[in-house]
């Protein structure tokens, strides 16, 4: 089979990962999908909580069909046995898959490589790739393992210009409702979101995901601030202490200005989610506070853009905080 | 032929016009290619200070063969016989065109109809469309008719948080070479450039056309301010003025804050030219100063997305002004 069909079906077991998040957190969310002469006989996601994996799923699916077929899986299948399950590269052997195609190695250093090679040892084709679509519903996994950290999304709903506000303060609305429910979905795929605490003060924001059948997936709601919280808040005093935030791989930063600026400053921002509106606001307020940025210099070379798309009358902008580890 | 493949032929006579852009000023640079069995058998475009007009360069090239055959032409050909020349439409009649398909109609009253009203007198079959891409290269033209004024485009090198400069006022670079290399095409494409005095004073610009082969494109600098300008420098003493510009179908605005706010607080923009470098720069020099907006619901609705690219690790954003007239 092409390298080209392998990314197409790594893309497509990569949306079923979509399913796991957040839910399977703090275990990556990985998707995997089994297919037998032109036929997709399984599909699987991790499961919420992190078990069953997205393997044993799909495999229970496609029960005798495994057999011969291919497993595409966007996560490197783990190689040892916990209290909560089997090791998915044993019951890949036991069901006599004829080849698996790994979107993402597992930056674990206790399992990269070792699941890939039990494969092969049982005398499976193994087909290892650097899939960007399973690589980008496991960045949260990658960050915990690489950086110790949430993987921290910065979103920021702007005039052309770049205000969050006229000069008085209005802010509601820059962006249309399609910008708006996209950001709600956005809210639902993260473990915890979180606003300054002037935000908190004078805006009150609910914070919770207002579409319909994801109500549930509201994330813990979390201040940057050192001042008290309301029930059902936690407080954060400083960016610095996000890797103590238990349990969670994906952090979705509302703003404000202050806010925004104080992870940049801290170099704590992986992607950036800039929801454009077609206004002018002129003279209003900036998005971002001073980030300390000593020259232009050092601004560029840092964000890669990753993509655009219309939501109504407004432009999704998406960029990624360019690394050399390739998060 | 169907109206798919006429609006091909419209963009690419559009295409065309592209050439007589801003040579031709002030009259309209016009685009027409003459079809015969599928082959392009004639070219033109209007010529340096507005004659020949592109059919009688399409149609001298065509010669015979453009007995029963189609011209594309981008704006309505003209009706008038001038001391500069003869009238399109008796050309068109004399060389027995089968068919002529029209990217916009003449909005001059003086002629607006008149063109196609006499060629199908003679009984060729007229198609009257309006094709946004001929309309795109005729905006001087229509702003002129029908609001007295040059078009002008207002550009913008901006950070993803809509600033211009650092906070210590570093500017150079924001966007990279292919951006600021497309710029200079821009700046080509139009008859006047202004910046503010400011910026007049503070950076001394060039503003000239830095192209290989399109240095004499250049286009005449001007200043908005009410003091002295140097010399090769024209002033303006406000926005307001820009009807009383000799000869300027294009004005290209380049900044900086206040001048731009004062070209968008008089609404006498009609299409923004963004490039937006990947950096944030947080807390810098905003791009628009004060354009006097009272509330945020008088900001929506101004500014339709008309395209984006690439340019380098730049993007490029153009967004048009919605007018009811359509310009």
């Amino acid at each position: 089979m092409p390298p080209a069909n392998d990314a197409r079906w790594l893309a497509a077991a990569a949306a079923l990962a979509e399913r796991a998040r957040p839910v399977a957190s703090p275990n990556p969310g990985v998707g995997a999908l089994i297919l037998r002469d032109g036929r997709v006989v399984g599909r699987g996601w991790t499961e919420a909580g992190g078990r069953p994996h997205a393997e044993a799923v799909a495999l229970a699916e496609a029960g005798d069909e495994a057999r011969g077929a291919t497993l595409y899986v966007t996560l490197e299948p783990c190689a040892h046995v916990s209290a909560r399950g089997p090791a998915c590269a044993d019951l890949i052997v036991a069901a006599e898959v004829a080849r698996v195609v790994i979107g993402m190695a597992d930056p674990d250093p206790r399992t990269c490589g070792k699941g890939a090679a039990r494969l092969r040892e049982a005398g499976i084709a193994v087909t290892e790739t650097h899939s960007s679509a399973a690589a980008m519903g496991l960045e949260g996994h990658a960050c915990a393992l690489s950086l110790g950290r949430p993987h921290v999304t910065l979103k920021l709903a702007l005039s052309l210009d770049g205000c969050i506000a006229t000069a008085q303060g209005e802010s509601r609305w820059i962006t249309g409702e399609a910008a708006r429910a996209h950001c709600h979905r956005e809210r639902a795929r993260a473990d915890a979101i979180l606003v300054g605490g002037t935000t908190l003060r004078t805006d009150n924001p609910r914070l919770d995901v207002r579409l319909p059948g994801l109500e549930d997936r509201s994330p813990s709601r979390w201040a940057l601030t050192s001042g008290e919280v309301p029930a059902g808040w936690q407080k954060l005093a400083s960016p610095a202490d996000i890797p103590a935030m238990d349990g969670v791989r994906y952090l979705f930063v509302e703003g404000g200005a202050a806010t925004a600026a104080s992870f940049l400053r801290a170099d704590l921002v992986d992607r950036l989610l800039i929801y454009r509106a077609p206004i002018l606001i002129g003279g209003g307020l900036p998005a971002i506070a001073d980030i300390g940025l000593g020259s232009l210099a050092h601004a560029h070379g840092r964000w890669t853009f990753a993509g655009s798309r219309q939501l109504g009358s407004d432009r999704l902008e998406v960029y990624a905080r360019a690394r050399n580890e390739g998060i």
